[in-house]
């Protein structure tokens, strides 16, 4: 986790305190299971829960895991420091991996949890621009080229409708993820009845894990992250769209600049998009956590512990880093300049050539063969591109086009409303529920 | 496409026959609806439908091509060189994109469809290979290591579930990827009705795309590859269980090994997993669609065509390879040798040390401390390890576990049936529906 | 291999045809030195070399590889039916892995060659066009935002220098690819005399195999795919400046549009960056073969054979693909349209806040402390931005400013050369070799 | 970084602390050529000298940070609070970026020196035991099949032999990263003498590179985290092997186990070789930020800042945990426990089928065509595969095969030495500088 690009409470969730506080959890609510089935004695639940307040000492439990080389018996025994010798019956038929498993998947709820706030208020932000902009028309643009008229509301909208299908995936990824497995070694539940594992799982909000092998599937897993990738190449989209609005020669839209700021160090001028660029490369950063995560489906067995260096990095990694872009998005949609004259601006400067189509269209109703259509607004497109003008005039000057369209019918072909007669059909499309 | 890797049905979905034969259904369905909304002559109409069964020449199509570099407008010349000067009507409105994004969702649905088809062989091979071996006893190993007993059917109910997950997760990317759309440059139906869109869509079979910017957006579809990507390691996770099964020193499973078949052009003894191998292969070879996929999202403006050398790539690529894996693995399921024998002479090969646990419980419940039951019967398991012998027998031999248990108590901690207990509760869940 | 993407000098290389000839030749040779240890008789050698000029039967062997399911024995079955009974003396002591690993060095080596010459056409087309527009002037942009003036010839030439890095490292990764292993199974020349390694790798022209496990280590490929993923990255930051600089607001650079070329089949009027969009999309296609490559490494024991489907698959893609886009690349460069007179207009554009640093040291060294500077520069390039005008006269007009320096001082900060001094310098270090 | 797998010296390298300690550096020897060449005046050099000892305040710079938004200018502003007004004159013509990527280049080169060092011993390790067991026998395996003899020196020496070319990929990787930048913005050098670039470099020990634009070209980064890619997939390689070989089943190595150490919390009897699979999960987290790292390539225009978040985690977080991966890697190889006992019995268990090729020759040589020999040695291996027994008996039982072979002849073919002739050959190419 760099800690600049992550919040407190992500990082608070995989924080070893958080972690220990889990396993505790997860050990005492299936103590009280296992009492309750006969197995223990009722005095280790008394015993086991009144540690329940206790902020266990991270450094201490390193201590011991240093010496015996396993972090779940390290925290065991020190819990045993904490409850005395009725620690015995904690953790009995339950292996390592079910504490871990289902801790980690408590973790991932819980980082699921936060990343849909952050996708929530990222959303609300794009519906408000995209409200306000609905009608605040400016060039379209395909190939980086200029196209036909479309508005900024529509960016917004085409944002929006993405973050939702991604949000949609997030909800189903964080379901997948939330089971808990207390299957014992193997997961054959040999020396652990499958009620415990009932209750641990009600107990802990999660939902029970069909088939475990002593670790929970790591498909679920990769699932989860191939979402965060997918999340992230969202916020890249967006992050490249305002990238491309901020450019000087564009300067439709800029990303909010405090009083104070400084966008460069050598150059007083600069006004940079950075907040956008630094999406740019977050999105990097939480997409890598995808291959590992699927590298880690194919154990050997019933399992082997290499997934678990991988997810104490991408674990906390992709979540936390997520989770910063999506606040930093958020921000920045929720504070983004459009420049509407300078939409406007950009749509005028080409002269009107993206009515070719329309032209085109025009044309060939007029009894004109496609082919030559096409040639006739190609050729005074053309024209307003290398020698300026408008095209408009260009037409009107044409005598094989004026030999088939009036001069009205030309002009007719160069009004806005016409481009933004579907705005509101799309709209209530994306915003409809 | 690979095609030693490529089944016919799949690779007729990504040819050029095929890809022209969509072309042509969505102009003429969109030609269909332009009549009908007065935009174009019906005549234009039954033009064009009388092509229905026309074959369309590729070679042609890429000679037009060669001279106009745009391969829908060579695709439409070609069209006119059939259904004459009416096809001038064609294509009204439309950009190349609503044609090419539109045909790709066909194309791609309909590759899901035969993936679908696969992943049900697949399912159906595991479900009745985990029946068959339900109570196939063999040594469940973690880290490689023999751990406790488990069930060959157990195995295969572990892949049966994962690969159900994953068939859940690809009816939603399918229906998630099946989208029109018809909406024009830019995608504001400046010069299409959305009704076209509506039409076309029904006539194919896919669902509205809500809003398209020209482009349907690749989130669907990097949403789809990674789904891909999960699958891929699915088969990459039940193909090197099946390579240790096969190991000589293993030798619990064995692929299918046909009269004439030779393992190796220089050692003749040899009967190696090379279908799994295969499968091993051919995943890593289908995620690494995924990251292409993601980067695909972050289009230029409204869209820029950078996607598209990526997509005929990938497109084939990981559907053509991934449905070959899921026959091949399917196969491979249906004709696996299972050896029991094997299964049973490895689980005896340890001198009973994978009960071990049972004998860490059975000392703590009778009262020793977790930490010195753990020691003892590690102790003896290190022996047993080391120097061989039984492990029931080393324990009767060392008077500190005997201080705290009879022989008859330590035997009674060597029964399988201990271990197999739930697998019945596990198949519950597993095989329910 | 996309055949879109794929030129026939490249599809030869992978072609089976040539794959069987180098088969041929690998066997053939080993027979000669074989023959010349005494271990097989001379009769051999001729009988082996009279197919010296037989175009093999792919068909044929395809068939036969159908019943062995082997594809060396495949071969050698089918090398019998042309040179007879002498054919059991071939491939002696040899594996299939000797003939594969070797055949897959020769091509790797071979596409290595071509990719050379692609990289030698695009350095010299950078080369010719940074020398011929080492002094056309262009504002210089970082973050998007106009910053500096710098020019086109600058651009050229640093994409040059980091192609003459990439060419150096192909030409390492190259020579590392391009060793031969003739050991035999496990790679321990138990039954093949190392000496035949040595005339076989002779006579293919390349280095013997230190250690080879009955496969050639990986680590090589994936270093070459590695280095391909870099190349690609390059090609990738090329085409992203020239769709940077064609865009509509910037045209400060444009692809050659040949005659007869269509931008859209809906507008007219569109001049696409089309090649260079496509560049980018080869080049994620391209870099995803660095992953897989990697994931080949781990081999089981002294092999598997995972590797073999990955490499059918990204041996003949990443080699064409990053072929055709080397051509595209060169041409590309060689017909891009620079247009001066825009690159000039679009450095006026900004009324002069580009020299802001120069000011801000001008400022600096008048005895204004740093902030203070920064502060008056920032304040009159913002007002620049904001309302327009020119930044000289905004420092004009500002008190605080003249009270530290005069006009005279002012004006003498926006001349041009000033920031043209060291083009020498840089290209003198870029081009001096 | 994930702390329990990176050590205290990697961590040292990319502290905040020892990164403004070399932007201190930096900024000092800039300072001090500006001088030189008249730029700054001479009190400036000796006022910015003074602070030489400083540890600079690391909470304070973010505290200004925060409020300016700019790293940069937030050390330069705390550095003039020790260094008094002169400070104005520090940074004079450079941007951030040539303090920002030259620093990265240090840390780059630093880490690059820490990780030979890992290399090294690592090297030394598998020298060492290649040396100790070159004439170990064990069984080699392909596809986890017995295939033939080799020796467990040789298996060290095919790592050394990568391990020895991956240290060589290094050490230009890390020539390549070492290059300083102090070209101001643009890299024009327009408000900064070249020759200051000289000084700065020749006194951090780094390159001048030849052609910046504000930034250095990240193709170097790539070609760098590339190598550590290759190097992790090396140690995997290592990894896995070392896995199979303490398999319960086959038991060749052990990973050392020390007292007091625990392999499972509920299996006593568990000895797990955590630390290669623990070795295997890194591998696939270092390789993650191959693929970020060449996205990072195509920087818009002469720069954007979006590789910076990328490289804030991949720098550190790949260089330290494959530091960390090196050591625990070479400690694992030099305390590795090889069973040369279970070699032999592994090697004795399949019934000397290893030998099946030599027959196969020597049937050949003794007349018989390649075709049936093949099947005359496969169907005696099946047998013992499938029945037991010893293979050369079954031969001397098949009259098909005596009739061509004496007993004497056969059973020559079954000694070990045959196979190990030419380890001193491999040896000598292997270790020989």
């Amino acid at each position: 986790m760099i800690p600049r690009y992550t919040r407190p409470q992500m990082a608070a969730i995989w924080s070893d305190q958080n972690k220990y506080k889990i396993w505790y959890l997860i050990e005492a609510h299936a103590t009280e299971k296992l009492a309750e089935l006969g197995v223990v004695p009722q005095s280790a639940v008394e015993a086991v829960w009144s540690a329940k307040d206790v902020e266990f000492d991270v450094e201490r439990i390193n201590e011991i895991e240093a010496e015996v080389k396993h972090d779940v018996i390290a925290f065991l025994t020190h819990l045993g420091e904490h409850v005395g010798e009725q620690s015995r019956f904690v953790h009995q038929g339950l292996t390592s991996s079910d504490v871990l498993d289902t801790c980690l998947a408590v973790q991932m709820r819980d980082s699921a949890d936060l990343l849909l706030q952050g996708m929530d208020r990222v959303l609300a932000a794009l519906k408000t621009r995209a409200m306000e902009h609905k009608f605040t028309v400016c060039i379209g643009r395909s190939h980086g080229i200029h196209a036909e008229p479309t508005t900024m509301g529509l960016k917004f909208a085409r944002f929006y409708a993405e973050f939702k299908r991604n949000r949609a995936r997030l909800v189903a990824a964080r379901d997948e993820i939330a089971t808990c497995a207390i299957s014992g070694a193997i997961g054959t539940f040999a020396n652990i009845d499958p009620r415990v594992e009932d209750h641990v799982a009600s107990a802990m909000g999660l939902a029970v894990e069909p088939i475990s092998t002593q670790v929970i599937p790591r498909d679920r897993h990769a699932n989860y992250f191939a979402v965060l990738g997918l999340i992230a190449s969202a916020i890249e989209n967006l992050a490249v769209e305002v990238r491309h609005l901020q450019r000087s020669e564009v300067r439709e839209a800029q990303e909010f600049f405090s009083k104070g700021q400084k966008g460069s160090s050598a150059m007083p001028h600069k006004r940079n998009p950075i907040l956008t660029e630094n999406l740019t490369g977050l999105a990097r950063l939480v997409r890598s956590a995808v291959t590992p995560a699927m590298e880690n489906v194919a154990l050997w067995h019933e399992r082997d512990i290499s997934h678990s260096s991988v997810e104490r990095g991408i674990g906390p990694d992709a979540n936390g880093h997520l989770d910063f872009a999506l606040q930093r998005c958020a921000g920045m949609v929720e504070g983004l300049i459009v420049h509407a004259d300078r939409c406007q601006e950009n749509l005028d400067a080409q002269g009107g050539i993206h009515n070719s189509q329309r032209l085109l269209l025009a044309l060939t109703q007029a009894g004109v063969s496609r082919e030559d259509s096409y040639r006739l607004v190609q050729r005074n497109a053309m024209k307003t591109w290398d020698e300026g003008g408008q095209l408009v005039d260009h037409l009107k000057a044409d005598p094989e086009v004026t030999a088939h369209m009036s001069n009205a019918a030309i002009e007719a072909c160069f009004d806005e409303a016409y481009h933004l007669k579907h705005v509101d059909t799309i709209f209530t499309r994306v915003f409809a529920d």
